[in-house]
């Protein structure tokens, strides 16, 4: 294994980490929050240390990357930046508890929006903005951004491909354009424009600017973390609507948008993950709807609260416009199996994938029609490609390390005697990246009950998720730390 | 498809059914009960007429049958059996909706023990013997029942295995002696001879001959079904230790008591899925001991209900012998866990089976070592043999289907308004044929207040069950009654 390269972009991601420090320590200088203030430059000073001395000893690394380096990279990067990430909570005195600042932090940056907080309001406005904004750094991915800006990136293709791969969603990654660093600043641009544009609308509905800058960062990485303590509960319809279509527009794959501005309109809507995607979220609006109609005044009403919650809850965003755990149970458990789904591979959105679970329906289909007729061989096609079998076996292999680690995860967490309801919705909340569950973890509670050993399984839980589960699985083979392999 | 041959089957299956019903009837003639008596000879008399029609109309059959024919045979025996099976319920009018007399027997036959009745005490003698029966009938597969005593199984051993791989559960189904016909004879002599064994040790502790044999039918099975309200609660440890030890004895591949019949001791210690599942049933066993502790008077006490609880549920059987659903937060997790795991493959029961985790297990971990070493090419053995690439990738496509399957009933009976916790351990607890559930659906209760609709989905995936999903699904495949394929 090449650790001094590991070592080298590790050293990069904490320089990129004070920089993405920088907003929140001017917010904070100018509110005039001094303990706040010297909470970030503290943190700033040690990431400066940790980075500088890193940078030291690794800077004659061989540019030599494998797949094994490319995992174990990404895998670091996201816990070392959760961990840097939330000591400015620590020293501030806000979050005193380091299980619990990492809990917090670990779900901005893995957009899960899952809080131990119980007031968002009590928040210092400087540690609110880095509390969203680590939402939209997390997003895209700090990796990706890398890629996108550093010279890195010239010592080959395969190189950058594998960290896009290792960090981005879904069981595809295509390159837009023949060089990687070009395809990082595409993506990051549509991601920038779509956040300007919602921020920009929000603003129009009579927010500040910094309760719309936080919200479009929450709405863009489908996060969930909010600026008032009630989620979107007391927002405007126009709030709450333009929300929902951001929410969607953040679900699909940002691919697409790509074609969308190459003029390539016909590959764009014959998309059939994103066509799966709206049909099962079109369905699901309408029969939450039907559903929930006699608990609102009006059909509109119920239309309103029904989509957004479809939204918030298949991007894996985690905003909540009404408290939908009081809603009945045949709505509860659409929106249960709905957060199981997850987004469009290639968005910022969580879960398990529309793609993967069109392969799976695919792979089904064609298993059960070689019982039939066993002499027929057929291949997996998705937008009229086919899929190559290593890429079915492998999404084979991720449903069942993904339900072993809900699994295990489940059995820890019980262990603190919350409701089966809880502890499932918990596990499937953080593991797909949305944030509040049901029951004691529902959308007006928090986490804040569960042990220190509950709040580090769900972290790692969150970042399982957001990584799709091998980046830190790796971490946890002995075999990956061996010497000759 | 071969119509004419899967209805000749399908009439020997219905004359076989008027065997079966005889010692109930005999058993109502005895007890005087005139009501019962007429509705079990009004079921025989319905399945004579049908039978012979039936076979009238196919006599004339070839006998060429591939593995769509055997799956659909598989699948119709089951419906059409637990359809005349429930029907002496209607006629007698113990349960007078044909939706409950279905779901009842259906989960007789597939050796669930799930019942809509408050009180199992108030029914006939002669069904109370049915209703275990019919647990005891499903337990091995009537099919096997068929090609032990059939001349059919001449034609040849293609035919015959791929009903036995059909009606028997787990992914690789193996041939104990080189005729089918034998190996179906010798799983029926150890499966009588081992419910026998059981029976006397329960009538040496002081139960009469007729409870005796209905819980040993219920256990050889793994049933679930009991001849008291409290299933196990009331019996004295000694009935409570024989039984858990049978359960065990039950769940674990009968194959493996052939290898000990034949002196291959060595291949009997060895088995890898016999050894996953004891290490998995001896830490249940322990952590829920340890978790319990507070609750009962003695650790002696308490590691008895944990064993016993832990048995049935791996075992698929259902009784309880404590009211699990009042267990602390963690155990209520081990035994959710432990209920989709379930029993061994080519045992009497139900669950995902412990071969197939053993192979996803495998089968992931040679994912994750061909991402670390791309070059690397490997085979999953178990128990030292090979296995075929096509096994593999059907264990994953079983998982899928799983899946998809409890989702979708999940979403159907949440329509009821149950709580999600009771529409789970439902689902789950019909889905691997176990019983009772968590909740509304506990120990101490019963799936009547379920709806008709619920009730159906329920049976038909105590049905999926059974017979692993495959000859159950084909049914519903369009593509399966084509004409010309």
């Amino acid at each position: 294994m090449n650790y001094k390269l590991i070592g080298k972009i590790l050293s990069f991601i904490l320089f990129i980490e004070i920089g993405l420090l920088v907003p929140p320590l001017l917010i904070s200088a100018v509110s005039g929050d001094t303990n706040v203030t010297f909470s970030f430059l503290k943190t700033i000073a040690l990431l400066a240390a940790a980075g500088g001395l890193l940078y030291i000893l690794t800077r004659k690394s061989t540019p030599r990357m494998y797949a094994k380096e490319a995992l174990v990279t990404t895998g670091l990067s996201w816990i070392i930046m959760s961990f840097f990430g939330c000591l400015p909570f620590v020293f501030s005195g806000v979050i005193p508890h380091l299980a619990d600042a990492f809990f917090e932090v670990a779900s901005g940056f893995t957009t899960t929006g899952a809080s131990i907080l119980s007031s968002v309001e009590d928040l210092p406005r400087a540690l609110l903005f880095w509390h969203s904004f680590s939402h939209w750094i997390g997003g895209m991915g700090v990796l990706v951004f890398l890629m996108a800006i550093l010279p890195l990136s010239n010592t080959g293709n395969g190189y950058t491909l594998r960290i896009l791969r290792a960090e981005s969603p879904g069981p595809v990654v295509g390159k837009l354009t023949p060089k990687m660093s070009s395809t990082a600043q595409i993506l990051y641009l549509i991601y920038f424009g779509l956040t300007m544009l919602d921020a920009v609308l929000l603003k129009c509905g009579g927010l500040s600017w910094f309760d719309a800058f936080c919200l479009a960062f929450g709405t863009a990485a489908t996060g969930g973390f909010g600026v008032v303590n009630d989620s979107f509960m007391s927002y405007s319809p126009y709030i709450i609507n333009v929300t929902t279509v951001f929410m969607f527009i953040f679900s699909i794959n940002f691919s697409l948008y790509y074609l969308l501005l190459m003029k390539q309109f016909k590959a764009f809507f014959k998309d059939e993950e994103k066509r799966l995607f709206l049909i099962i979220v079109g369905a699901s609006i309408a029969l939450i709807t039907w559903n929930i109609l006699g608990m609102y005044s009006s059909w509109n009403e119920a239309l309103r609260h029904a989509a957004f919650q479809v939204a918030t809850v298949t991007s894996t965003s985690g905003f909540a416009s009404a408290d939908f755990d009081q809603w009945p149970a045949f709505s509860k458990t659409i929106l249960l199996c709905l957060m199981c789904m997850g987004a469009c591979a290639g968005s910022t959105g969580g879960g398990f994938k529309v793609s993967r679970i069109l392969l799976l329906m695919r792979n089904a289909k064609r298993n059960i029609k070689q019982y039939q007729h066993p002499q027929g061989v057929e291949v997996i096609k998705m937008n009229g490609q086919r899929i190559d079998e290593q890429t079915i076996a492998s999404t084979n292999v991720y449903l069942s390390v993904y339900v072993a680690i809900a699994i295990a995860s489940l059995l820890v967490i019980s262990l603190d005697g919350f409701s089966t309801e809880t502890n499932i919705s918990a596990v499937i909340a953080c593991l797909n990246n949305i944030g509040p569950g049901f029951a004691a973890v529902g959308p007006t509670a928090n986490y804040a009950g569960y042990s220190v050993l509950s709040k580090i399984i769900l972290s790692f839980d969150m970042l399982l998720g957001r990584l799709e589960i091998l980046p830190i699985l790796v971490l946890f083979v002995p075999r990956t730390w061996k010497k000759h392999s």
